[in-house]
């Protein structure tokens, strides 16, 4: 039977919930249990990166397991401090939660949470729970380090740099699509089993998106610094966007170099949308957009997890995408509307 | 007219609300505008805490104006860090909001956030912005610095030592009773004006309370370190408690001696209430308990501001408050009980 949280009360619920928190971190000096979490950073920087995610917003529990949005929420705000060419070391996590919730499900929660943290060797040192009138709130915060000379900031992109990307784009875009889509025949007849066989790339994406920490190993083990840097979690429009205004910059990127995952080209196709505006638009690729300088062209050519897919140029020629067929498009922001629901 | 959030999107709601933010911080290197603050911390230990508070859980709009929302969650905030004796120098506050509250709300929230940071002294560095189903959450990240050998945790009180406490405890407890009481009667009858006069102190503990920065500058000054501290934010029983265990001691208080306001004594007794009750179940009084060394008893006495409430025992005499009439209570933790709404 499940048990309600109000049995074990706050300081209960800690406990119980934190009773698996070891810190491995040398800098980890104090962590859950104190009026705050104390951190030694003598010879570096500090990196803080916060994220809030809200139910029904962020995500929804009819087809997200409670296990892997901890495990996404924690990724979703590393990325952030590797986007800064940075080192998480520790995270707190805060949560509001409806009654609704019985112990169990932060369990699962929690076993999502400390499993990334291990993954990802970062220090859980502390957070808040709180009750709230309705659904669940998820508020947390990274913090890194990093030597000052390797902080990598989104003001810095120069012309001529090339605009490059890790991985793939638009992927967890369609996998939220598949999951709605589902979601809503389910809705309407409940006897329809979910369709989602073949679909583990896209759903996973969506699901269960990893931080790419490798990315910024490998260009540290070929000395190689981004002039910027930021994750992708708008869409690459958005973000790149983020780049060319605060460097006051412009760009070009050519649509036939996105890189796109060959799940994500035929279910684009399925879904009557273009491959490339799920790159451009969708979001939540958690992949790292960066700008390098010209020099390290050939070597970054080598790289399979990279792409180049345009470069920077002055500001006064815009921010454009060439299609194929050599028509320029005017890349605008579309990522984040949550505001208009 | 109200302004609707959706009008001027994410980027542009953190562009207007934080067009304001200046950076006063030596340490404060990066502050928003990127994927993480960025923070400079040497020669000093970092210290982080986090809070969350949610509507209808921590605050009620009906009486709590925005304005006075965003500066007591600054202020709650940053007494976690002045109770470790660390300084506070950076902040960063995430939300998420209905599409009920209009710009204007926003403004009016940061201004009291930002009010509060010019006072403390700290820096806004970042945060996030989201929407919610309903209801408006709030989740801040303090950050400060301190030097090693000035952290004070709770798990450091020793047998012996004086349990001290700052300013008067209780009377945030009664302003919420008020305000609340004035709110069921304005339910009932909307032409009843609110009866609040002469309660400013009460309803201004509960509205708008401050972090004791002076009383950790105070101690600085007469060079007292106290041997463990914590901020009262559930009850001095529940909070001291959390010394006791923590430090595996026990400790006697005496009922006479815990410091109550005349405005609380006469409230407590209009509302029926044993006045002590509220100083040891009420929280939200944002005061510093602590012990210290019984060889600083004479210059303890002598501090207006610190009144000594009892002193650490062996942890086998257990926990209690002796009553004038020499009746020993054994203390409970009541504090937080937002779980069992």
């Amino acid at each position: 039977m499940p048990t309600p949280i109000s049995q074990l009360g706050e300081f209960g619920l800690i406990n119980h919930l934190t009773q698996n928190v070891f810190l491995v971190n040398k800098s980890s000096i104090k962590g859950i249990g104190d009026d705050g979490a104390v951190i030694d950073n003598r010879d570096k920087l500090t990196v803080v990166s916060t994220d809030l995610l809200a139910e029904g917003i962020h995500f929804d529990l009819m087809y997200s397991p409670l296990k892997h949005l901890g495990y996404k929420a924690v990724v979703v705000n590393l990325s952030d401090i590797y986007a800064m060419n940075a080192t998480p070391r520790q995270i707190m996590v805060s949560m509001a939660l409806s009654s609704r919730f019985p112990v169990e499900a932060l369990e699962e929660l929690y076993e999502g949470i400390l499993t990334a943290c291990r993954l990802y060797k970062v220090d859980l040192v502390g957070g808040d729970t709180s009750s709230s009138r309705s659904g669940l709130f998820l508020s947390l915060t990274a913090i890194g380090d990093a030597h000052p000379d390797e902080i990598v900031y989104r003001n810095t992109a120069k012309v001529g740099d090339l605009i490059c990307v890790s991985g793939n784009l638009g992927a967890a875009y369609l996998g939220l699509q598949l999951l709605e889509r589902e979601k809503q025949l389910f809705l309407e007849d409940s006897n329809i089993a979910p369709d989602l066989e073949n679909q583990n790339y896209l759903v996973g994406r969506q699901l269960k998106p990893e931080a790419r920490y490798d990315i910024i190993a490998l260009l540290k083990r070929h000395n190689i610094q981004p002039s910027a840097m930021i994750d992708v979690s708008d869409g690459l429009s958005s973000d790149l966007l983020h780049i060319c205004h605060q460097s006051k910059v412009g760009c070009r990127i050519f649509e036939d170099d996105i890189p796109l995952h060959p799940d994500t080209y035929q279910m684009a196709f399925k879904f009557n949308i273009i491959p490339s505006v799920c790159a451009l638009s969708g979001g939540e690729d958690y992949e790292l957009l960066f700008t390098v300088s010209p020099d390290r062209l050939a070597e970054l050519e080598d790289m399979e997890a990279i792409t180049i897919i345009g470069k920077i140029v002055p500001e006064e020629e815009g921010c454009k995408m060439i299609t194929p067929s050599n028509n320029e498009h005017t890349l605008i922001a579309q990522g984040w509307n949550h505001m208009n629901n």
